[in-house]
């Protein structure tokens, strides 16, 4: 049975962490995160797949090759992407110097980081940063790591979970940022996610895809994926289950289920955190003649500038939506298709069905919605997860500083 | 030698028109559009790609199976989109009354409609305007037809050129609509050419993918192919030009051309057009591997609301830039890539190149703006044209009743 608990990526045993402030990002709040594991923990990640990935993408993708590792540092406020050679250069410097203060090996580091693209990382600050950081880490510093990676996300993101596994309480944590340049296709923005479980690489790797799959890779704010996008792994089996080696039995399903449950938990946060956003909208498609299909159906809905900008005017403009799923290259069946907002049926084989107009507006009002559209061609279904679109977006990102 | 003058879908011999109001909008504004050729007119069009399609696309796309027809009927304010079997005959009623009314065969009458989504026809107001439209077809009328299929539009777009084919001097006149709801694929929100060429239907047609193909489905305004989409041309042969037949030659090369101008013009007004836009802009992609990876590329940079609102905030943030192409799909090096905007160059090999802030800003400031990004991948080009989103977008799309 899985428990939702207070606490986030310090809650599992033998995690430490810091937040501190490197004066990195212009508001001079915390912008230098580190996650430590006491001993050594499996790991694995799912990265970007924009064609100019940044350089903390290019060196942590190769040190998630080792099948385990010790350490996540990120920084916000500069992205370091489109910063060529200088850029892998300052990216391996960080490693190496977090490496050196902690007496272990570069490859057992992790880097992260998230702001403007093309503007080098300011090393001097960001070295500073490191140095404190690792004299502050503790058990405690979970909540201070987290703020520490926020950019314009307007709330901290964390999760914890306990699950049981073989009769052992198994603890998961989890954080995660991220609130513009989010359509992600493998990871996402940045989430990290801690647990004491015992667990294969093989596993890991496995039930991390099929998390990120259901979570991370179906959410979306704008539709822009960005360059940085990472979502990062640690499992230090400090729980002291016995080591999960196998994708069968009730083991493996609990711990995948508590990792699915936390990459889920983070990227709602992120889409309910858009950018200006006023309302946390899950979309439905259901008859869909694959998954895949289904997903370009609601993605197609959930980037529609259209339909987003008819959430946030409350403005029950359903046509939009089927408009949508119409241009979005999934199969549908016009004359089959039916529609619901908020419960309230809408479509009806295609056409305006018969509703209270009141009923509608009500539910259009609300902080929460959900929309649930079938394509009337087969059986499989997704879930998508996005916000409205709001005159505030616009004012964030017009204003957002280069 | 083509040349651009004064005049629009009446400026062809042998075209009237008229535009009315039949109150299907909101504002009491001219609503229905009829143009007419005197003669039969070889026609030709192209239709959205939408799984939605509206009734009148329908209808239309069956009509235009003939190689010839003689009238365009346009109602604004209501889409007939979504509206089943009903939408159907309503729009098949409408070609009826205007062929009984002019005498000619129903097959000889295209249908379009713009406006909601969902909502039926209000045959009686539609069926009272078709009535007056048609008496008061006249010579002078292209310019209240032109009026009266605007909606969220701003300003009435027209255009005529003469083009010399064989020594006799040929008319081309053209209106569209559109500013919201439009990433077309295959045609696009509405638009209508007249010509008094003489062309065969294969060479009409022939002409018009070829012109759709770099000018209406290179804009986009945000990334919502309309379920309306509908572009005809019509080719009267009252210049008394010897008849186009064959895709050789410096006639067809010169008919061609003038579609294809005429095409352009239409199409950078929608864009220029759109919702709440502040700034119009040219994404020139070079570079590529092939056109369809330079239109990727393009597209994907045109829709980004991240870099549709740095347009709208004069931020050169060109990270976006990069990092849309990046997720596009299109191939691409980024060692390789340049970028520049209004001529100051800004990335080099992928990285940012040392220039004047100064002029970045001041080009930043213009109405026009145009970008140039090379993928360094091969030789392939195509140009995007788009516009900014500002509040004014959110304003309109928060608001547009259903």
């Amino acid at each position: 049975m899985l428990k939702e608990v207070a606490g986030g990526i310090t809650f599992p045993r033998g995690f430490k962490a810091a937040g501190v402030k490197a004066g990195i990002k212009k508001n001079g709040k915390e912008d230098v995160a580190l996650v430590f594991s006491t001993v050594e923990a499996t790991w694995a990640g799912r990265f970007t797949t924009n064609k100019f990935p940044a350089a903390p993408v290019l060196v942590s993708r190769a040190a998630l090759k080792n099948v385990s590792g010790r350490v996540v540092v990120i920084n916000a406020g500069c992205a370091n992407a489109c910063t060529g050679e200088q850029g892998l250069t300052d990216a391996r410097n960080t490693a190496k110097q977090v490496a050196s203060l902690l007496d272990i090996a570069p490859e057992a580091v992790v880097v992260a980081s998230t702001g403007v693209i093309g503007v080098p990382l300011p090393m001097e600050k960001l070295s500073a940063g490191v140095r404190q950081a690792v004299a502050e880490l503790s058990e405690f510093g979970g909540e201070k790591a987290s703020q520490a990676i926020m950019t314009t996300d307007t709330f901290v993101k964390t999760c914890g979970y306990v699950a049981d596994i073989d009769g052992v309480p198994v603890r998961f944590g989890g954080m995660s940022k991220g609130a513009g340049m989010i359509c992600p296709n493998m990871a996402t923005v940045l989430a990290l996610i801690t647990t004491d479980a015992a667990v294969t690489p093989d596993v890991l790797q496995k039930a991390l895809t099929d998390a990120v799959n259901v979570s991370f890779n179906r959410i979306t704010v704008d539709g822009d994926m960005s360059t940085n996008d990472m979502l990062v792994v640690l499992a230090n089996g400090m729980a002291g289950n016995p080591q999960i080696k196998s994708l069968e039995g009730p083991e493996y399903e609990e711990f995948a289920s508590a990792l699915r449950a936390a990459a889920l938990n983070l990227a709602k946060k992120v889409a309910r955190d858009g950018e200006g956003a006023t309302k946390f909208i899950e979309i439905e498609v259901r008859g869909a003649v694959s998954e895949a299909d289904a997903r370009k159906a609601g993605m197609a809905i959930a980037n529609s500038p259209l339909v987003k900008t008819a959430f946030f005017g409350q403005d029950p403009n359903w046509g939009r939506i089927l408009c949508a799923a119409g241009y979005s290259g999934a199969e549908l069946a016009p004359e089959k298709t039916t529609l619901s907002i908020g419960g309230v049926q809408i479509v009806e084989a295609g056409l305006g069905a018969k509703f209270d107009e009141k009923d509608l507006r009500s539910v259009m009002s609300e902080r929460e919605i959900k929309v649930v559209i079938n394509l009337g061609v087969g059986t499989a279904s997704t879930t998508i997860y996005t916000c409205d679109m709001s005159y505030e977006y616009i004012k964030i990102n017009g204003e957002y500083t280069t």
